[in-house]
């Protein structure tokens, strides 16, 4: 397959999911509440909140809610699920710094040195619901070496809606067969064939954590299935 | 001035002009011409390519041309001028290949040494008239170490229309005074200010070539005053 990838070379851009795919939602959510919440099981707030995600997302691509960052989703999701775990007496402002800590996941542990590798041949961009500024500190604090960062809110849409993937092409002025995503997501993957873009698929079996396993065997239609960021450098000869 | 600056620290995001401030479109264009045509006055051909661009932009923001990119609109200008430095007889592979002129702009000598400096503590966004897929190859080509990459194309809007300015701020969730605007331009200054941005102007005495030197004596209203962005850095005590 790497030859196969090195003979094409049309592939200018890649254009990077988030939440699961580079950074470990589950993991850095579950770790914080642990440490600031020890009555709370930390893996099931996490889940909870992220489960709120797609409805929400869905009641702003309705028309229900106008359009809305993802940091204020989460706010509202949030909002929803403390009194469920006990934590209903928490006040604004410890509820403002517990939603910035989709801030400040943690990557996968391989995936910082395998974008540098990937950023000597490819431009890199971000292609997530989060929003720009969320995006941006995430990327500074852990050291996510982004070319641009492109989300939802420059498209003001959110995946998999077409605008989004074809959006990446039109920014850089390519074809969408020149833009590759890279996802630990079908649906997402499915959206940007969809629209003519080549995919990779990233496994991520403990993206829902230990006790959540994933599914993670290949499907057909991706371009590349990888086991991690470092084996899609490794396929795409960076 | 730096004792000041240290004490407020309420700033988080400098936001940069890029075209004369961070790079010196002039001498980059002016160099590229004089290899490519000989014949032709590069300097010359320089000036007359950036003079269309304020027009050009104001057909888009009176309604008169639908939403344009920068790369569009220079192109524009460039078959425009084309005939006036005899060039009349480039086709169309050679235009887009001049035109993608302004993706290749060399940084003023300091400003990738000042802005690594810069980034240890603020976050640094591009805040441009340029179009996205520009901005982003010109910042991977000179090094330009952005955190990420705003522009009129987010905001669907050229600067000075205030929706870019109060954007940044926006974007990040902050108030206007937490955003700095760093430009070598009055005007820009100015509509940052009138948002209630902080405002730093760089001198660029070179910025249309040696042999019209601009006035860059300092005017009230902006913040800070710097020779070059490593005197902002020393400003900022960074």
């Amino acid at each position: 397959m790497a030859a196969t990838w090195a003979e094409a070379g049309t592939v200018e851009v890649l254009a990077f999911d988030i939440f699961g795919t580079v950074v470990d939602w589950h993991g850095s959510i579950a770790r914080e509440m642990a440490a600031r919440y020890p009555g709370v099981d930390g893996a099931a707030f996490a889940l909870a909140w992220r489960a709120g995600y797609k409805p929400a997302m869905a009641r702003v691509m309705s028309g229900e809610l106008g359009w809305t960052l993802i940091d204020d989703l989460h706010r509202l999701i949030l909002d929803d699920i403390l009194p469920r775990f006990g934590l209903a007496h928490l006040g604004e402002a410890e509820r403002q710094e517990l939603n910035r800590v989709w801030h400040r996941l943690d990557p996968w542990p391989e995936a910082v040195d395998a974008l540098q590798r990937l950023k000597r041949r490819y431009i890199l961009t971000t292609l997530s619901n989060g929003n720009i500024g969320l995006l941006t500190r995430m990327a500074r604090r852990a050291g996510l070496p982004w070319d641009c960062v492109l989300s939802a809110e420059v498209f003001r849409a959110y995946k998999p809606d077409p605008r989004t993937y074809l959006g990446v092409a039109q920014v850089f002025a390519l074809a969408p067969a020149q833009v590759m995503l890279v996802a630990a997501h079908h649906d997402d993957l499915a959206g940007a064939r969809a629209c003519g873009l080549r995919t990779a698929y990233i496994e991520r079996p403990l993206e829902f954590g230990a006790a959540q396993p994933k599914d993670v065997s290949p499907r057909e239609g991706n371009d590349l299935h990888a086991r991690d960021l470092a084996a899609l450098a490794d396929q795409l000869g960076c």
